[in-house]
């Protein structure tokens, strides 16, 4: 078999074995196919697609590039969640709680915002003292003590996807359904679990701005899932507007308290018990999903949950204090708030720029050497659908570093679509279930 | 301007400016650029495509990547001619002596055989002592003497095109129309001509099997040289069966100084001539190509091609007694027969397997890096329409080393398709001129 032959073929749209793509990925990940190789057949995939079944031999060999997580030991069910990400993203941090104080055990390996999404590492890293760089060995253990951990991606996980991911990056061929799919999914399925729930980001905050193609990624990693013999499940969610009231790092921990404690912003509050039922359900620890609803609800109520993230905030080297005083978080020095230049209607947001006015003041990264201002953040006062008058507050910036205040300010503001009428109808948070 | 956005532009189907193609050519030249990317950008032009102008303008900048020899001390019109190759295809040697020996200067820059074609370099080879390896000192010497030159491509010529081939070459981006366009425009406008014919082949022996591939590259290298403002046209030649009778090295040399001696087989004869006419025509020597034809003729009855090719054999260290004893070429220690099978008509070949039949025998390259046996050839006793009687040897192979005879024997036995009864028509040899 030679690399190049493979190209040509993926070039003239044939289909490739399993043992092709092994080939391909195993080859490239020990350095005997180039660089260049691998980026010209990466721009023929992206260009030409990859079918299902090609997909999902992609992510076996993916994941098979690296070690797979044995929880044998560890009786209870092993369910994770993933987000495709958004702009106040947070639910991670509410449902990883939840479901571990419900019995069901959530192995969550994560990663970190870039360009104008947030990331779960770098939310718990503005928790002090919180260690996401736990090795394999230590995050087994946290599993077995407190039913759930928050890692990053290690060395041993998938590292044909982290070379993979580097090139695609370099050569314009991030986009693609297809790649994205089986790096997502390769990652996941090295964590050992049982069941995997995905959410689905669509509208303009999503790296997906339009439904249908939301829609064939999640029915694409539905089904690459479920050929290696997974449940899987995707909700469709809305990313047309912020989730929850803040974006940011700090302040999105403090929100997800909030929530935790019991109250929250009503939208964040609900995608994250659905997002929790799902994973009870195809976790086997409730008969249905309203039955996991119910279950997420209590455990919130009973204090359960919010105990289940301090246990381990603990485990992770972190200082669990923040959880009932969030005034230990970092905070930003100065606020300053963006009011609406007339009377009318929210009809909609061009969510994605929230992200990068939240990069340029420092909550976010614009490359991946970049680090982060833990503290600047976010916080929204209108929704689709608000009426809104001529100066009321839309937002609010919370900030250390005034450099690029005046431009940040400048974007969030033409971030708001204010129309002379009220929007013909709110759009829905949760828009579809795919595979349920 | 980042070459990750000029990837995504092409990927995107978008139109690059002469300055995008500037930045990514030179970048990748001198190595700014990585191989990765250049090759991600050439998979993504070979899918998407480049449209005229781009073309022009890569050509352009491929061209500017070295040295465009400077002639202008030669007052005579300079002329060229480039084909895309094939099996048996040996004008150069026949057409460059009866051009220089009628006053118009051929500054000819050739390559060598790959895979199933000849190359033009490697046929000189055969002739003891022929040096193609001038600096382009020397060749300039050679030019202003005799009128011609054949020499290799040097490392001054378009060296952006030979970082750029030897890519293509790993990435299966070789057959790209417009690709293969900018390759040979680069390095013939390099030539520093005034005008260019080009023989674009087409058929069973050529890389473009079929005519509207044919026709279409004919086409954009014609505009391309003209954007440039090079007299340039192009004729579409019959390449279903070998040209001429022999196929090899120093069997190809002794069927040109036949025909450059007044005889040889009449298909390379007509070809040789109405090739050089055009190169009379575009050189302005004669005033219609039927003037051209005669002039050609005269030369050959006369003798002052032949005496020019002797001429030109001297000044590049070669042993120039081979034109009027061609039994001082290399010659095979072995003959085979290949007999018909059958009894019936000839219909038609598989040229390009004859081409690599003769590699096998060691009369080609199956890898850049493989050395040739001049010696080894094929000689063809049949043409598409003849009648054949079971028995009858349609080829006869002349070889050194028996080690694959069978393996080849077989190959050509089987690439001469019979029929019972005679075939339409037979193909014509010049099937149409574009641009003319």
């Amino acid at each position: 078999m030679r690399a190049v032959d493979l190209i040509r073929k993926k070039r003239d749209s044939g289909e490739h074995s399993r043992e092709e793509l092994d080939f391909l990925i195993s080859g490239y990940t020990h350095g005997d196919i180039p660089d260049y190789q691998m980026a010209a057949w990466l721009m023929a995939a992206w260009l030409r697609g990859l079918n299902r079944s090609e997909l999902a031999a992609l992510t076996e060999v993916m994941l098979c590039s690296g070690e797979i997580l044995d929880l044998a030991d560890i009786r209870a069910k092993k369910v994770d969640k993933h987000s495709t990400g958004g702009v106040g993203d947070k639910t991670s941090l509410i449902l990883a709680p939840i479901v571990a104080a419900g019995g069901v055990v959530v192995p969550m390996i994560s990663g970190r915002g870039l360009g104008h999404t947030g990331g779960t590492l770098d939310k718990l890293e503005s928790i002090p003292g919180f260690n996401v760089n736990l090795s394999l060995l230590d995050f087994r253990r946290v599993l077995r003590e407190c039913g759930m951990g928050l890692i990053g991606q290690t060395a041993e996980i998938a590292p044909a996807d982290k070379k993979i991911y580097a090139l695609r990056d370099a050569t314009s061929t991030v986009e693609s359904i297809g790649l994205i799919c089986a790096s997502i999914m390769s990652k996941k399925l090295a964590e050992g679990i049982d069941a995997l729930v995905l959410d689905v980001k669509t509208g303009s905050g999503a790296f997906m701005k339009r439904e249908e193609d939301s829609l064939l990624l999640a029915e694409i990693m539905v089904e690459t899932g479920r050929r290696m013999g997974k449940k899987v499940v995707a909700l469709i969610t809305d990313m047309d507007q912020p989730l929850g009231r803040m974006a940011g790092h700090s302040v999105e921990v403090a929100e997800c308290i909030e929530v935790l404690s019991g109250g929250g912003p009503p939208d964040l509050r609900e995608l994250s018990i659905e997002l929790s039922a799902w994973m009870f359900f195809l976790g086997d620890r409730t008969k249905s999903v309203d039955d996991g609803r119910l279950l997420a609800e209590s455990l919130i109520v009973s204090g359960q949950a919010k105990e289940k993230f301090k246990q381990c905030i603990r485990l992770q080297g972190g200082d669990e204090r923040v959880v009932d005083d969030p005034g230990l978080l970092p905070a930003a020095r100065s606020v300053e708030r963006i009011l609406s230049p007339s009377r009318g209607f929210i009809t909609g947001t061009l969510c994605d720029q929230f992200g990068i006015a939240l990069a340029m003041l420092g909550g976010g990264r614009e490359k991946k050497e970049d680090s982060i201002d833990h503290a600047v953040g976010l916080e929204f006062h209108a929704r689709i659908g608000d009426r809104v008058e001529k100066g009321q507050p839309l937002a609010t910036i919370h900030y250390n570093s005034g450099a690029k205040l005046a431009e940040a300010k400048e974007l969030i503001a033409s971030s708001f679509q204010i129309g002379e009428s009220a929007p013909f109808e709110k759009p829905p948070l949760i828009r579809r279930v795919i595979g349920g």
